[in-house]
């Protein structure tokens, strides 16, 4: 179904079936995958000079629910969405295990393919939605021509220093998303509210370098009872995907603080404080194997444009609310218990935020 | 003869007509001056969906025959070239003063005129000949639209810092320059080899961000005897002017080394120190009103890659020999004596460079 030719795996079609027929409703779905800068440079090349418009999905892969919401978004605002697949191994500090992030290309481009039979559904009754032209799913070589990265910091790779200003835009997520841009030059970026930091962080960048995209922040996807969407959910297993739900219902506790009129940075983490004490206090009195036990890494109450920490929160202009809770392995599995992928000895660290808005 | 419409500066032509007859023989020469990001990053869509190429050539202004050797290699190679003038107040450190360095528009824009009509003369003979198409000479509110830049380090609109990355590009030339090729997404950019740190910056950025430009270095532009051609060489004087040339002959000194065979720096660097003590001591035997005093910032001996300092160059990867002058202001004049721009009371810093070429 899929070969490799000249570094570009081709899906059901060519390049060139794939450019003229991709708007004909009985086009199967399908998408070219590229695995090196010049080739993705050329389709984006074709699609400017035809007009059309480009939305980039950047991701690591592992995709879930929450990268195919992203990806519908794309498709009502653009004629064709490039998605990115690449694990950036310089992202992961060296105290974190890369080799623990799931690595699932065959499901991930199974779930796109889908996807692509879902929008062009939609665009038989809609002449507006998009498809998925493109997955750019570079080799490292391809990122880094130089020589190959390291994930220690000031490993191998690392930026030639030659200013007092250090460069190591490769450990660095919001440069190395700039790098992606560059490649890709994408007329709209869609993220994930999830990651709010990093939002913040790529709004400004895009901004102050003035890199020609629109940056497009979706709001976080969910489970039903709330969970934000990751990855990493997968290594939870049942225990832990119960009492992780905690971070959820500590943002709330907080948001409900600022629904009821309270600006004061004390009441408004006072509350989230609270209830992630009180579950962690229920959750040590059982026994190891009966109980999953957390860190709360950070809660934060920031300025919505410097994130900043703020003591009170302009009901003029909002805030954000974001927390990281930290899983600890389960100490000891019962027979028979879904622990998740890895067994429940996968640390998995959490984050959720909420946007408190300006009051009108 | 100019007028400004919606913050586009429009000479002799419209952009329509510019568009249509730019290739015509007989068009006069012309381009647009643009103040803002959004109206030349339109003009740089029409022209990619008309399938021409773009060169640019990012000045400071102060425009002289090194800037206008750069944009006729240019025109050999696009068909259109953007030239950017803009002095960004940040890349002044706070001892350093800004309102010395020279601001011409007026003559600056008389140059590029007439170059266009040279390029277009060429242009009836060779069908291949570009044409300044534009000038990108932003407002500081237009390069900067969070707040109005400082040149202190951490000044206003220094960017956000969430990660412990500092990023303060608006320091770097090499960062800003990232941001001018956001802009003007060039095919290919031109810089001289005089500010050869400078270039190796760039390329490697240029390589390591994956920009979409290649990086065109061009050999420096000299006078007659030697001297590199710099917008601050006004300021020189007679008296700074002739004795300042001393920069250009310590370099060829260490140059003949090289090629007489030798390979060790302190047998290639010392030839070029020799010469600059020795010259400097006979001016200090003179009088004040006779003599120029300099100050040897540095000599440098580097590997063309990475920039740095070798002991021994190795003739197969050969060598980047590099040099700073500083020029002291004149302690008296005589009368009637040219003494420069400023009247001699200017420190002027000289910068030269020569490749030591791989032996074969």
């Amino acid at each position: 179904m899929s070969r490799l030719v000249n570094g570009v795996k081709s899906f059901s079609t060519t390049a060139s079936t794939l450019l003229a027929d991709a708007t004909a409703p009985s086009a199967r779905s399908s998408f070219q995958v590229f695995r090196d800068v010049p080739s993705i440079r050329g389709l984006r090349r074709q699609l400017l000079q035809k007009d059309r418009t480009v939305g980039f999905v950047p991701t690591m892969g592992a995709l879930h629910e929450g990268h195919l919401s992203l990806i519908r978004q794309a498709a009502r605002e653009n004629t064709d969405i490039f998605v990115s697949i690449f694990v950036n191994p310089t992202q992961f500090g060296v105290t974190e295990d890369l080799s623990s992030y799931p690595r699932t290309w065959d499901s991930d481009v199974e779930k796109l393919e889908q996807l692509n039979e879902e929008l062009a559904r939609l665009g038989e009754s809609s002449a507006s939605a998009g498809r998925i032209t493109a997955i750019f799913a570079p080799t490292s070589k391809a990122m880094y021509p130089g020589s190959p990265p390291s994930s220690e910091v000031n490993g191998d790779g690392s930026f030639v220093t030659i200013t007092p200003s250090p460069r190591n835009w490769k450990e660095d997520p919001a440069l190395f998303s700039s790098v992606l841009f560059n490649i890709t030059t994408p007329d709209r970026v869609y993220f994930g509210q999830k990651d709010v930091q990093q939002t913040v962080v790529i709004k400004r960048m895009v901004e102050d370098f003035h890199v020609g995209s629109e940056v497009r922040i979706i709001e976080t996807a969910r489970e039903h009872d709330g969970l934000a969407l990751s990855s990493r959910n997968v290594y939870l297993g049942d225990r832990r995907r119960t009492v992780g739900l905690t971070i959820y219902k500590a943002l709330k506790a907080a948001e409900d603080q600022y629904s009821a009129g309270k600006t004061a940075r004390k009441d408004i983490l006072g509350a989230a404080e609270s209830l992630a004490q009180s579950v962690l206090a229920q959750q040590q009195a059982l026994s190891p194997s009966e109980r999953a036990i957390y860190e709360v890494d950070y809660i934060s109450l920031a300025d919505p444009d410097t994130l900043d920490e703020v003591d009170v929160v302009d009901p003029a202009k909002g805030a954000i609310l974001s927390t990281a809770f930290k899983m600890a392995p389960l100490e000891e599995s019962k027979p028979g218990e879904d622990c998740g992928l890895g067994e429940g000895k996968v640390p998995v660290r959490l984050i959720d935020n909420l946007i408190l808005h300006p009051r009108t």
